[in-house]
């Protein structure tokens, strides 16, 4: 920051406080998938309420919206002077997005829709296991309704799809989007059908979920991760949430039959960690200091989980340590027979399950459907046949109940409209860097070798994690490999691991 | 609650919006002590110090004052109605307390003593280990003319050390301490005169800490300690805290050197575990709904921890188990040799590896010099000397470090003044009921043999957990044991496990 005037300074003490506030809710959210006793669920949801409506009441003060409007017009976010420096100009954007999504919306509006989410939820989990969706289908067409109305507020003459987009991808729109997976869904349709198909390797005896721990711990030091400015728990669905830079907190899970679901879960989140530990200390706090996109987010998972750890020189690296380890299981498997169990690839019905070549198909059936959903040319009673059609076509397979058809996930009970496509973006973005990484650090492959990270880990930080969000995820990738989303080295990746 | 007025309604709503920030912080709290990564202290105190200041402005609200002062004066707390019920009357007077202890302070003083506190702690650990006062000595006399301020804040007309003590043991003096202590401390003396002081057996082996964990799980569930609303996990300092009576948290330390250390910190909180989960829902939130005093938590902790798991008929029950599990180190040691480790009395410098015989001791020195430091009959610098010469009187043994002796302890250099007593009134009180519980319960003995406390938690549970804050501590004891405090049934139970 060039400026030092004290209303700029206690704008940033706002910001940071509201920060403050949406962490603690983080710790809550934390504290409830990983060690909350069960029974403690209403009393979480109470304190969670009181403090998101703190949380509301400070985001949409009239003592915040005089600070901000001391650098910008409330009315269309434009600025008042123009001797900003890039920085400043882009955390008053940044700024005022945020304060207008917390204060365009009616106050009964947020509150009836945060209340429809919670029982559409519930009929999901409901529909799910009983596998009947008919009471959960008036609730999806009631979030779908609300969606709208929510993007109407936000911005009433852009596309309703767009506006949920942008709250995960700054910037992308559905057409944009169309324009990339279309094409490159027919290109991964060839290659697949390229693609012999094996089958995992099956294991005699269980792996041992201490030395698993304690293997996944040591694996993710190796990678970088600071055990000082973060934890690895377990839960049951892997995930990461930063309280602050030096609060980085990830889960994993561990099965007993396959010690590789941990390890990808634990690389997979490693990634999402590095970036949230890399993130600029002097920013923390501030909307310029987060992650720019959920896409972004996505690919520093991805690359470490598909190019890293995927890779044939990761494991000749690591292979021996772990099958010294689990030598009971592994001493007749060879490296080679290794990789190839990582490797497996296999059309299926269920996208948390589905390999790197068949990810993004899942998520283009997602993306074209819930396209459908937000603009009425689909409608929920359609629903259940247009999802097995769309797999059918797309994978040859169909979806014999909905709970492994449509109900499979949780995204759209919970509104999340627009989230799906970022976990595309997020594939094809890694490899973009990837391609850039191969470029700039020709012994890459040597490192992983020897089990050295760090080369790669400082071209991330560089490059990427410390660049925050400075500059629109599209931006930020010209600045990293000279262009922006191109589907283009994604594919040629592919082709060569699985292909060549 | 028998009035459904909305007035009285919106009152409640604030206090549980209160209580849900005030857990929220309390969840923070936790997990900096049990989980959190050590970098991310600078971050946990930024949301802390939010928090904490959203806390304050709920409850020092114009909005909230509004509300309350429907119903009584805010310049006496006389209720301006006489049509309340018993519980209501309480809740009103415990409201008007916790609302003036937010509001009388000035904002400046509250800011720079909790800074003074911060430091004092800061020079409090240096000087522990360096085992030099000199720099933390004039922080010591700072806190203490801070604490005579905050006194005179609350009520100038009243003795400062009363005022203090108020806070942790609500109605309590220091003039009605001295009668009860001082004629307790002779008798002590003489009983300890008259106990053969052995040694604590050294075991040969190192005692498993995944087995004591799951041995320790197994004795906490035993107990009644619901794991559905509550957890055990490890810390520095073995704590308990509660979120909600649906959300305790405990934890405990484990030693390979003896497995009696995490056992009997763990049996002390599950006693104060079990009265946060026994406290009565409808209440929860509400200022009555809280444990009434620290002396009566201390009760329950230290009933479980002396009274029963003190006792020969609980390792009677529990001993052939433990045995079984340790039999390496254990198979040759007998029950009653086993028991007499855990009986072992020794009269030592520190206060928290004390037996429950010399305890107390160490508490009437606290209050003895803590009751003249705030009066400044004791200045800071002939505190160390005041000390020293305190143990040798009362134990006969002399510190040779302050780090053995003033500097032990935290309480004091975070402003705790007036809360160590409230150690003591635990053992008494807990002495007292577990007096009515065995005429009450002729049978619990036997239970104990039989690993069976559903008796005794059940008689816990009525006359002591589910009155919560209604009575004042001791006004519970009058209703529980037919009198209020009362040092008698604490010397009769020593001398009889002791002497007899």
């Amino acid at each position: 920051m060039t400026i030092f005037s004290t209303d700029f300074d206690f704008l940033l003490m706002s910001l940071r406080e509201q920060f403050q506030l949406s962490s603690a809710i983080a710790v809550l959210h934390w504290d409830q998938e990983v060690f909350m006793p069960e029974l403690a669920l209403q009393s979480r949801s109470d304190q969670l309420a009181v403090l998101t409506a703190q949380l509301h009441r400070l985001q949409s003060s009239s003592h915040f919206e005089r600070q901000l409007s001391e650098f910008l017009s409330l009315e269309d976010g434009q600025l008042l002077r123009d001797d900003f420096s890039v920085s400043e100009k882009r955390l008053l954007f940044l700024t005022y997005k945020q304060w207008r999504k917390a204060s365009v919306l009616p106050e009964s509006f947020v509150a009836d829709f945060a209340a429809l989410k919670s029982q559409a939820q519930f009929y999901w989990q409901k529909a799910r296991s009983s596998d009947d969706p008919s009471d959960f289908l008036p609730y999806l067409s009631r979030i779908i309704e609300s969606s709208r109305l929510y993007a109407g507020y936000m911005d009433p003459h852009a596309d309703a799809y767009d506006v949920l987009l942008d709250d995960y991808e700054e910037g992308m729109t559905g057409t944009r989007l169309e324009a990339v997976f279309q094409p490159l869904q027919q290109e991964l349709k060839d290659l697949l059908a390229g693609i012999s198909k094996n089958s995992r390797l099956v294991f005699d005896r269980p792996f041992c979920l201490d030395k698993q721990q304690s293997l996944n711990l040591d694996l993710l030091q190796a990678l970088g991760f600071s055990l000082s400015e973060g934890r690895l728990d377990r839960s049951a669905h892997p995930f990461t949430t930063s309280f602050h830079p030096k609060d980085v907190r990830l889960t994993t899970r561990y099965q007993e039959k396959d010690l590789f679901e941990a390890l990808s879960s634990t690389v997979h989140e490693a990634g999402h960690g590095l970036y949230e530990q890399g993130l600029p200390l002097e920013w923390a706090g501030l909307p310029i200091g987060q992650a720019v996109s959920l896409g972004i987010h996505e690919s520093q998972s991805r690359l470490w989980e598909n190019m890293v750890m995927k890779s044939y020189p990761f494991w000749q690296g690591f292979y021996p340590k772990v099958q010294s380890i689990f030598s009971d299981n592994l001493s007749k498997v060879s490296l080679a027979a290794f990789y190839q169990h990582c490797l497996t690839v296999k059309p299926g019905l269920i996208r948390v399950e589905s390999d790197e070549v068949t990810y993004n198909m899942h998520i283009f059936i997602r993306f074209d459907l819930e396209r459908r959903l937000i603009s009425g040319k689909l409608g929920v009673t359609d629903l259940p046949e247009a999802w097995a059609a769309a797999y059918e076509a797309m994978l040859g397979i169909r979806p014999k109940t909905y709970a492994e058809g449509f109900l499979q996930d949780v995204h759209w009970s919970c509104g999340l409209f627009g989230y799906f496509p970022t976990y595309a973006l997020g594939n094809i973005y890694a490899a973009q860097l990837f391609d850039q990484i191969k470029k700039d650090l020709p012994d890459i492959y040597t490192d992983f070798e020897k089990g050295d990270f760090s080369a790669l880990l400082t071209w991330l930080r560089q490059h990427v994690h410390s660049q925050a969000s400075l500059y629109q995820a599209d931006d930020l990738m010209t600045r990293c490999c000279g262009r922006g989303l191109d589907a283009g080295p994604f594919l040629a990746y592919l082709r060569e691991k699985y292909i060549d």
